[in-house]
């Protein structure tokens, strides 16, 4: 391995999950990472990232090999990446899409471009946009947060799980390679798991079983997935039904998850522990959901497969608003002026 | 009228409905008002009301001719109160219940109780407990609210749409004669309508088309009515979705209401009028929401007659989330301990 020249990665993304992700493959001694940063750009360049790790322990300050504010531009017939790794949200309703984001870093026929995100159906745009790349799924398993920028919270294992999705224009051997290398990669730190799956798609219904019923009604409620469980009702009146709906549109579309898939989402996080997923960390932030790729494209699914998908429409319906609210808040839509009630100023709303 | 003894009235709860009603009552010049306040008992008490109403003007300083922090003994030989009004939010859910506050003050036979209050079914546990008393059903259309402690902002017309609840233990001729009465007090000060109605009921379910939607989606998304219909979404997907199942279990209840009734619910706020309805005013407040009376009963209505109501069920499932939200946030519900993952406190979450 030693005479291996180091894979060059580029990282998009520096949340809890694209910090800890640059962080490990780092930690590989195999590979040079270039980190792209937006929000915390200045403040990982100043003085870099503090990190609360389970697996690496703390680190008080650490930046990738390189940082840079914008997906570079890779010119043909320079250095190309090997991968490009992405762990930014993706939210297709605000543009631009992942696509366009790492258009200029992807090297046609070389870059293996890895989705380190949410939801399904995620790879369907980056195959018809790279249509001569190879595209990995990577699941990541970990808990980590961004508490405060540049302060990132690590608290459980690392495990990602890494599989190729099928692009038709590719010879399936070829994908599976890529991706087995980017597993190696993974775990190479020894502190990391990278677990290698054949069938990234079932993995990715399995995981949405979680996400379409947790990450959406925490969001929704503003409770973490401890509180949700301890108020008993919202088990079998919202989470359940929720996570059955995901089951069946799952069956129809051909995986058919495990008996107590249920059962296991639902009991999967420590009843002492308080997360919030990722969805109710973004609104609390005043930040976009990933509602499409979670919770729109499953309502999508079950309406294309003809299963009945009544609460998860519900529940896309009101992450509807709440990602209208925030472009309210953002300044992002023109409201009608409020009527002046002649009240003056003690007296308004706010 | 000059020798007509004034009505002895205690009006319970001094919010933003509670104190214009109050103020109206009095400024009929033809009743006598005891305030039971709680929350804002010391500040009333030291500086009054401070009030900007649509109907009465900019008050500075107002009181009613008597206030306390609890509602009256009143025994037996003494003055009784010839009314009892009522309006607390009515949060069966949360105790001491409606019943159990004014039962101090309502003399058996003598007291009529007006319950100025949202929601269906209120009068039950009243006629169960004061089976000889009229009790009279009051629905306040004008918008009103406490912007901060003792600072009343009245932003449109004050009509209480008046009508007796049926006892049967009494005669509908006692029931209606007292209601009317009640009506011709409430016009006396020439500012306010007091609107009497024959079908207390109709009126209740015409109204719940509104609160059970509007209330209830503005509570649960933090979007007040107007930007809630901005969205366009939330018109199609949430809005009329719960406006029509109302209106099914309505008319199974015998009760027909008008064949347009959810567009007139669903324009009845000016589009720049930013109306935050009572629950969602409630929950920023971190108080409890009366959502088993707007929408808790309306499920179990529809349940009873067998009208399939999946759409308020939901809202009723989340709206019982956050209804133990806000017990959690008040310290009423014990946790268990949040696991110790050895961050130190700076990364504890808070």
């Amino acid at each position: 391995m030693a005479s291996t020249p180091k894979s060059n990665i580029l990282v998009v993304g520096f949340g809890g999950i694209g910090t800890m992700t640059a962080y490990n493959l780092e930690a590989s001694g195999l590979a040079t990472v270039t980190g792209v940063l937006r929000s915390n750009y200045e403040l990982a360049n100043e003085r870099g990232f503090k990190i609360w790790s389970c697996d690496h322990g703390q680190i008080n300050s650490w930046r990738p090999t390189s940082i840079t504010k914008e997906v570079p531009y890779v010119r043909a017939g320079t250095t190309p990446f090997d991968y490009v790794v992405v762990c930014t949200k993706n939210i297709p309703d605000i543009p631009p899409t992942v696509a366009e984001i790492i258009a200029p870093a992807v090297s046609p026929r070389h870059t293996s471009i890895v989705l380190v995100q949410n939801g399904i159906n995620i790879e369907k745009p980056i195959i018809a946009a790279f249509p001569n790349n190879v595209v990995i799924s990577g699941i990541s398993r970990m808990n980590s947060s961004e508490l405060r920028p540049g302060e990132i919270f690590h608290q459980d294992h690392d495990t990602l799980i890494i599989g190729a999705f099928r692009n038709p224009n590719l010879s399936i051997e070829v994908e599976h390679r890529a991706a087995e290398r980017f597993t190696e990669l993974y775990n190479a730190s020894g502190k990391a798991t990278g677990e290698y799956s054949k069938d990234v798609q079932f993995m990715r219904w399995r995981k949405l079983v979680y996400n379409a019923s947790y990450n959406s009604l925490c969001a929704i409620t503003g409770m973490d997935t401890s509180k949700l469980r301890l108020t008993g009702s919202a088990v079998t009146e919202l989470l359940l039904p929720v996570m059955l709906e995901v089951k069946s549109v799952a069956r129809a579309a051909g995986y058919q998850l495990a008996a107590d898939q249920e059962d296991v989402s639902l009991n999967g996080d420590p009843l002492d522990g308080y997360f919030r997923p990722s969805m109710q960390q973004d609104i609390e932030k005043g930040n976009y959901m990933e509602m499409e790729v979670i919770v729109g494209e499953a309502v999508r699914e079950g309406q294309r497969l003809g299963v009945p998908v009544p609460m998860l429409t519900t529940v896309y319906s009101l992450l509807k608003v709440l990602q209208f609210r925030t472009k309210v808040n953002r300044g992002l839509v023109e409201l009608p002026p409020i009527k002046d009630f002649g009240a003056g100023d003690l007296m308004r709303r706010s």
